[in-house]
């Protein structure tokens, strides 16, 4: 940690700053500007004694030198982590796609959903039963019933489901039924459901606050670490920027940047965050080039009867193009993905590009 | 609702498109431009019915005509909504100050602040309970014990109370010791919790979330309104954007924004809305003269040792002032403010200006 | 200037970046922390050096200490400036108005407005004649046609008057016919521009861009003092934020920051800064409250008929009610606005709360 | 465009609407809604009567319906246009990549740039000779002489040279010297600017706007054609957002965006974009995922030592593992990347995953 004096900070000041530091346990050294006071401080900075210091006479500004974050920094843990959910390594150098339609709607529409996603290669489901939705009038998921259908659908086709909780009941409710949890972007900072994530042995996956920083989602993380729980998968599904024309701004060179700051696997939910079912594609490629490992990406049967987020839901055959680009591109970077059961011979030939 | 049709759609498309509206229960009008066919579709629209038309063959777009919120529009109910606490009547053309320390810390602390909030004129203690903190090592507030504290200075001063819940468990402790609840800026979407303060027939002090829109914020009093609960006060606290010389942007060009929007009363944070205590007064002055019903002031007894929020913290001599301040500035803009017991003479004499 | 070496940095890195520190004129002293060494550095630093050092292997990052404005200060210089156009003192206890079309569009509705201006008693009259617009289709200001109607307008209304311009050649051709030229906000870092104004002996009206930071902003200003011109009056005009449902977001807590880091003025545009007539009246007020040493409204004989930016023109009757208001309010803040040959009394009864 | 009328409007009030509409050459069309009329409005609206519309009694709002720009629009134009720069096709199939250092610092430094940039596979070499730069203590260019130099480093290893100009002097200099003139994200919206490069038979990169929407983007793109001038790259570089742990955000999913609204080749400037050396690498790959036409890259021969930008600058022997990465990316995405004389065996072995 940095303090800097105010320009015309006195003697007297000064002192008292070293005083206070020396209390706090910190060792204090001075460099003496040409037009300031700056004093070095060695020491391990909880929160408040910084907020403490900064109320001091005659200073300017603290300016913190380590990450906030521990647990989840590349620091404390060199090599990438690597989840396991029933033999699908998220974090590894296998691409790992997560589909499926943004709500559980009904039995029928989830089953086809899933076997849709499992036909086209797809590793995991996704369907929401909470539905956090902006307006009261909106359709606000089936709940339990949804987790049932959700469960169901996993056993058929014996892939994974992830499903968002959006409280403690829903949360308790899910690990019941599903194998990844989800902490949605308006929840980030809800700092109880997290701490309740934290208790769990299930993975999460924690997606970016839509107005959240870099930093900011990486404490969310650091929250849910902190409670005993290391599975957490990051999702960065676009942030809120001036810009309207997308429904949100991608910001992918976050996820190389995460990669490099801390160990965790880091996807990306290209429909989130384009608002756009024609941007799906090329960001799904892009994400993947920038080094994500992964995808979440909203499929629906009948896009055009889909409850929520139709306009930036693929449909089934466009998923299946996603798939196959993805399974040329990797290898290119370094990586593969597995399209499962589908024969690499037809895959190929199906490709448009 | 306006459905825009792309240049090239087909005739078969235009008819489908009105056959489906006709369905819907609209009624469906057709305009012949230059290059486009608009629609116009006359009916209320349900969100998932639009999702679902902008999903069909030849619709470029769909534009909502009405506004998504209903209860709390102007239109729906013409006069101000004045919301009383207590005797406190907040959105009448008194302006309330709430003031008091960011967190409750311990009851000295506590009792001291709302000793001096009402000796400066103060009309409302705030203290925190429960924290949502960005760390996960940062203090997060003393819970039930914080509540009793703050049920204590209430006894003693007579003045109300308002306090931040985070969740069903702590909302449901808290609803036995303050007059108000409040929720946070973290939470404004966090629906489970809207509906919960809906169901409850106490007053609720809604923060607008660091990057809702006006509408989403709206749309989050809205929850709460279709809840039952019509007693809402919203609060305008900064939103986040590009500029980080401020904690945020205080946006006071909501405040006469959503009072011609809303009927509900609009106060202003200017302790968060800059998160530096030297621009808290002029944004107190700027707030009341903007047109807002009141403001929520942090204010501790001795800042520089305070264990949150340190830097925006008013001293009680500096609360004093802005007191002062706002008792001259209100008479000009035909409003009053009250200074409790304070004399008016002495007031006056205190004034610096 | 303070470098952070990384964690891991070797003995021959440190001494490496400290023998640089030296060739480049810094004193350097070295921090060792408990996971990182610091090096601070004293002297005065080049941008360029700054960058180079940064390159330096082991080297995690560099935090510079000090602003990086020196003559628009008030380190640099305490009192603030005032400037004196025609007797107008900008920056002192007066308050000043500036009011007009957004566009000279001819001259008979410019003389009306120089008219309706003074009446209302405004101070000095704003009007464009080199229009910066964002589609190429529209129209684009009368240029020195419009020069002369404004001049003519001064000489009738014994007024001063300022004007935008948008390049060198039309600074030179404004500089016969104005009294101050303004630097918009889309070329306020036209750093062209900016040195060509700081070569001028007029004074220079330099708007804040619509997605600059403060330091930037204060950086503009730099460019021009640097150049020899003190004359710049900042002005606050809104920036580009996520809401929409305003023009800008008008950051009004920019006033009190920049007065404390800079002696110049600084004036605010609730114009441009809302896009909304029904929010001006209510935002001038707010801006003066916060510390705004004057104002810059549009004001439109017929906003009905202005050929840009009428949606957020005043009418000459709106803008004498915040000219009435603003007089009340000023004497509250410590201030004074002169509403000119206006008598008070007949103010007074006019005015609507 | 369509007229939203007031809830309460008047009978009188529409008709006048109505007769408005009908003088200005539109062909009006009542729709009326449950709680509102809304008026059809057919024919070409230029944006002066949109203004002067919204300003009549009993008007609400006015929506366009349609884009403001048209001739760089896909609808005017169906096929990419490709922009033929000495052989190398702009907006072809093939990929292209210019790249340099942020500045011509001297003549070595430049030549040793371009051989680089050749020996690694670039196909155009950049460098700045006039350099908008935000403090006036900063580096601003060698002028003329830097444009001498790239005119030699261009002679003698035959790849064309793009560089910025910042105003009507600086272009007319370049225009003797360089193949492609830079308009930079300061001056997107300096439309005199704009209107001389419309006037110039060379390419124009022109860049995003740090705060500038699409249709900005696109609007100002509009100048240079409207001017006649057809030969505009656009360049994606990152917008400001509140993120600051990257320079910008550099918003790829306007790359398939932009693509479906023009026929415009657009590029991607990872460097400016992410201001982080490590970041360039993954975005560049993630680029042309999404679509980009080509990358404007920063390469210096020394990053350590430049003087300016040299924190996003790569080196050549980063260049080249970039421009390998690229030419084995591009076939699966069913595009192209020559490598120019750089032999396929000795790339291929030289790639690092």
């Amino acid at each position: 940690m940095v303090v800097v004096m105010e320009r015309n900070s006195t003697q007297a000041q000064i002192e008292a700053v070293n005083a206070r530091l020396g209390n706090l346990g910190f060792h204090a050294q001075l460099i003496r500007g040409i037009k300031r006071i700056v004093i070095g401080a060695v020491g391990d900075c909880p929160t408040n004694d910084l907020h403490a210091l900064q109320q001091m006479p005659g200073v300017e500004k603290i300016i913190p030198i380590m990450k906030p974050y521990k647990l989840v920094s590349r620091e404390c843990k060199h090599d990438n982590t690597v989840i396991n959910v029933r033999g699908i390594n998220i974090g590894s150098s296998n691409v790992t796609v997560i589909a499926g339609p943004c709500a559980v709607e009904n039995r029928q529409q989830l089953i086809t959903a899933a076997r849709q996603v499992k036909a086209a290669g797809g590793h995991i489901i996704r369907g929401g039963a909470f539905k956090p939705r902006t307006s009261p009038y909106s359709f606000q998921g089936l709940e339990e019933e949804g987790l049932k259908i959700l469960r169901e659908a996993s056993l058929e086709t014996g892939l994974p489901v992830v499903t968002e909780v959006i409280d403690e009941a829903s949360l308790e409710m899910a690990l019941d039924y599903v194998d990844i949890v989800q902490i949605g972007a308006r929840n980030m900072q809800n700092f109880r459901l997290l701490k309740a994530v934290g208790q769990i042995d299930k993975p999460v996956l924690l997606k970016r606050g839509m107005s959240a920083t870099i930093e900011e989602w990486l404490m969310a993380a650091e929250y849910i670490m902190s409670g005993g729980n290391g599975q957490v998968i990051l999702c960065e599904r676009g942030i809120r920027t001036f810009e309207t024309a997308t429904r949100n701004t991608l910001d992918l060179s976050a996820v190389p940047l995460v990669k490099r700051l801390s160990h965790l696997p880091v996807i990306v939910d290209p429909s989130h965050g384009t608002g756009d079912r024609g941007l799906v594609q090329p960001m799904s490629l892009a994400a993947v080039a920038a080094g994500a490992d992964g995808l979440i990406v909203e499929m629906h049967p009948e896009p055009a009867k889909a409850l929520s987020d139709g306009p930036q839901s693929l449909t089934p055959g466009e998923l299946e193009q996603v798939m196959i680009q993805l399974a040329m591109l990797t290898p290119v970077l370094g990586r593969q993905l597995s399209l499962g059961h589908v024969s690499r011979e037809s895959a190929w030939k199906g490709v448009r590009l």
